[in-house]
């Protein structure tokens, strides 16, 4: 018997998994919530848009995490630590750290401990968003390739961004940092024992989703252009890396150090830390045709196609990176900025219910049939990711009447949603880009098949749900069983890792032909408002849009007497 | 000394107030809610559509409200019953009700009591609407001047739309009358013992706004016309009336019947019968260029022009009648299908709560600055009266974020109403009808001094608030002081009557400039989605919407920092 650890680290906790390579059987894991700030994110009362994470936070929820982990497989039977082969990391993303010469993070020094500036610039971190607007009119004049694969909008998120908007607005941390390193890249390396930034490993997910990298223009962007952006940032380049790796080299292997630490064997390999949806999408069974979706405070969607097709840009979509998620193939990440953040505003801010609403109003929802209410909504509440690239838009309901009640509205918002899903899943087939079968995972996928249903009948896919519940972290288990190889009782390829260690639950939910031929009116609906408002009809006519909703409901209402 | 009494039907109870024609003053008032179905209105339950009034009710509610104002009036010094010295009366409508002969309710008979269309067909009842539109259509195609002056749409709330519909879905009860009368002439015929239909003194104020009556094509619509509806309404044309009269003619005088049932003078003169809304823009103090609007659940806008001046057919007024409101001079109304509605929608069917959640609401809405929110709503959860004219709308609100708290959407829909009070008047002005001066009344204007400020900051008017809390009655009132004379202690004409017996209250909102900026900014993009939603713009650029109110959101928070 064989085992690999997996080890999440998420937004407020991090989650470690001891998996049986032959089954991807969960045998053991703990969850440990960050000590830090509120449920782990340091915050700013005064910018809304800051997020930070203090590094502390990760060695303490690592060392438990992992502990707590073994400890809980020791008591299955056949588990024993010296069978443990591997160990895999995933994390948030873009999440970078400053770090000195030692790849320490400069956040835990004495001198800087409370300077929000040094910490990790958690994913959420909105700060930048005038940096990446820079960065944006830079690249589409100089350098338009580097934002062609990222739907040619750079990110307040990104690597990027927040490093220079560290350099402009705290430039004492920046001049004390002698490299900064994703999140997804610090971790392997700290177990790996790795402290020359110039030899950690960095994984091609975050480099070439995050930080412009691509092997075709060498690298990291260019001197030339980083000076356009500051002379600091052009210097900065050389302090961090040539090249980034996809998941078939190894970060490293433990060290004795980590392994007496963790109580694990010494030297087992270390994969290349890529971010929590990538590997999610592994252990959802992405490949070609398949996509993976990640359905939680927003979405992320996840596709491959294989090296030797040609993936031709497509527009509005986040990324197309070779090698990010699966070795051999072409990452491409979509995504929805708002999906489980939308009922939740709906139900706990704007109807000041707790959790138990949702249930409440997914049954009274669920007693709906398409069309009944009338309405109709945008999923702007925090802009569209896919495939406007905009995050200056807001939140949209029409064809509220009198009546209209929160739990048609909270329906309505469901759908809006699923509009959203089948605007991505369309970009995608255009484009050449095979969408046969949707997995989705994720708290929302799991808990809520009045959602599930409206995904099936509002996109005719078929809904599946990861058999998993830890996906991520399980992804993570994954590549640590291709990296140890199948000598070691791991797997050959993730081909075979998956087809072993993945599964799908036993639901499943197909699209109802009744609700589609509604939800097809609708789409239509949605679509015009989506153009109108997201900028792409200039000359719109909606002057028939209340009227047909109107007439829907009639038809809708009159089918059900 | 001397007083008139004011008797003012509503939707849900009957209210009589004793007035001094010297100052207006209210000395006695009674009202009596009527006994009836839910909260005075008989309900389908299997049809949504409808509403209907029991006309004993009404019986009822006359006696003991005048009863018991004259009760309450004679604890006051000064008063005596013989000094009461004319009645005017004010109903909802159009509220017709099939009557007898000898003008007694047909629903009022033993075999017919229980039976809904028998009854008086309230205003609000909607069940005509199939009827309403094949009027619309005839009438564009054989008499486009009928509906030219309400807009071009005969409404399903209106005369001929609900008495047609009896005609087709109750044909026994329409069989079973003899004659129709609004419920605005019902009363004062009643309480001057004018049994015969045809001798029944009709009011210009309804014939002219609901049953297509005009001096100018000789009255009531023509039978050919009728005979296109069917042969049995071009029949009933003889037996409804073949002129209608402004206030300055009497209904009838008191029979010596009712003044002893009710402790009044016989042979005091009754008004003629107008709408609610249009006696309590008398008693706001209506004149040329004064906008008397009346803030309910809807709202009713009513101004008048002298007859000496053209007035154009004004697209998208439900009406304009010579003679309605004042004598002497063309009534205008236009109005808003939902006002307060909206506002009780959002706190008691999203948000759940009582009537005391208003004014938390409110309180939180007061403490916010125009355009803080980010949000723009259409205030067309019942459909657009002015201008569209079309009930075939829904609501719309744009612009929510994740933090989008459920005040600052109750704010946004106060704004939406206030842009719509705008298109109104706008719309009054570019066809030449003066509006200098704003006077409302009505319980959302008495109540709500957000609402007032944000009103007076959109429309760029001082917004006044009429000094009686029950211009409706207090009109009724006018108008019997105007017709009894100065003789008898009343008044020479309608002006000299209002200009003693009518006041403002103290308080006035005058628009704030600061405000009045943004408002205008979020005016121009309310027309926008007015337009587009509304069919008046089939080409239409909404791309900046969303964006712009990011910006103005913006501006206001930094403006507060």
């Amino acid at each position: 018997m064989a085992f690999t650890l997996g080890i999440d680290f998420g937004t407020n906790s991090v989650r470690a998994v001891v998996v049986d390579c032959a089954n991807g059987r969960e045998i053991g894991s703990r969850v440990i919530d960050y000590p830090s700030g509120k449920r782990g994110v340091l915050l700013d009362p005064r910018d809304p848009n800051l997020a930070r994470q203090h590094p502390g936070d990760y060695f303490y929820g690592l060392q438990e995490s992992v502990r707590g982990a073994l400890e809980a497989a020791s008591a299955v039977v056949g588990f024993r630590r010296d069978a443990v082969i591997g160990i895999g990391v995933d994390t948030t993303g873009s999440s970078p750290l400053p770090v000195d010469g030692q790849n320490r993070p400069i956040g835990m020094e004495p001198k800087l401990k409370d300077n929000l500036a040094a910490q990790c610039w958690l994913w959420k971190d909105h700060t930048s968003y005038a940096e990446a607007a820079r960065i944006t009119e830079l690249a589409a004049k100089h350098r338009p390739q580097f934002i062609a694969k990222c739907g040619n909008t750079y990110s307040s998120e990104w690597f990027w961004s927040k490093i220079w908007h560290c350099l402009e607005s705290a430039p004492e941390v920046f001049a004390a940092a002698d490299s900064w390193i994703e999140l997804a890249d610090f971790i392997p390396a700290v177990l790996a024992g790795v402290t020359d930034p110039l030899k950690i490993k960095r994984g091609v997910c975050a480099a070439g989703h995050k930080a412009l990298y691509a092997d075709e223009w060498g690298g990291l962007p260019d001197k030339e252009f980083l000076m356009l952006l500051d002379p600091k940032l052009a210097d900065l380049r050389d302090r961090l890396y040539e090249k980034a790796w996809d998941a078939t080299t190894a970060a490293g292997d433990l060290t004795f150090e980590w392994a007496e630490k963790l109580g694990l064997p010494e030297s087992i390999p270390i994969a290349i830390g890529e971010f929590d949806v990538h590997y999610g999408a592994i252990a959802s069974g992405v490949r070609e045709g398949v996509l993976a979706k990640v359905i939680g405070t927003s979405t992320c969607d996840c596709c491959v196609v294989k090296f030797d097709k040609q993936v031709k840009d497509i527009p509005g979509i986040c990324g197309i990176v070779k090698g990010a998620i699966l070795p051999g193939y072409y990452g491409i990440e979509a995504g929805q900025s708002a999906v489980g953040d939308i009922f939740n505003w709906w139900v706990e801010v704007v109807c000041e219910g707790d959790a138990n609403l949702h249930a409440t109003l997914s049954a009274e929802a669920a007693a709906q049939r398409p069309g009944q209410s009338g309405l109709l909504a945008l999923d702007w509440n925090n802009g569209n990711r896919t495939i406007l690239v905009d995050p200056r838009l807001g939140g949209l309901v029409v064809g509220q009447t009198l009546h209209t009640t929160r739990a048609e509205i909270y329906r309505a918002l469901i759908e809006a949603t699923a509009f959203g899903a089948r605007m991505i899943i369309e970009r995608l087939r255009e484009y050449g880009v095979p969408v046969e079968k949707v997995v989705c995972c994720g708290g929302v996928a799991e808990k809520n098949a009045l959602l599930m249903q409206i995904y099936a009948d509002v996109t005719g896919c078929t809904m599946y749900v990861a058999g998993s519940e830890q996906t991520c972290a399980l992804g993570s288990a994954i590549s640590a069983a291709v990296l140890a190889g199948p000598e070691k009782g791991g797997h050959p390829d993730f081909a075979a890792a998956q087809r072993a260690m993945t599964s799908l639950k036993p639901v499943q939910y197909d699209p109802v032909p009744e609700s589609q031929k509604v939800y097809q009116q609708l789409f239509l609906l949605y679509r015009q408002l989506h153009d109108a408002f997201g900028g792409v009809d200039r000359q719109a006519d909606l002057s028939a849009i209340m009227k047909d909703l109107i007439r829907i409901r009639e038809e809708q209402v009159g089918d059900e007497r």
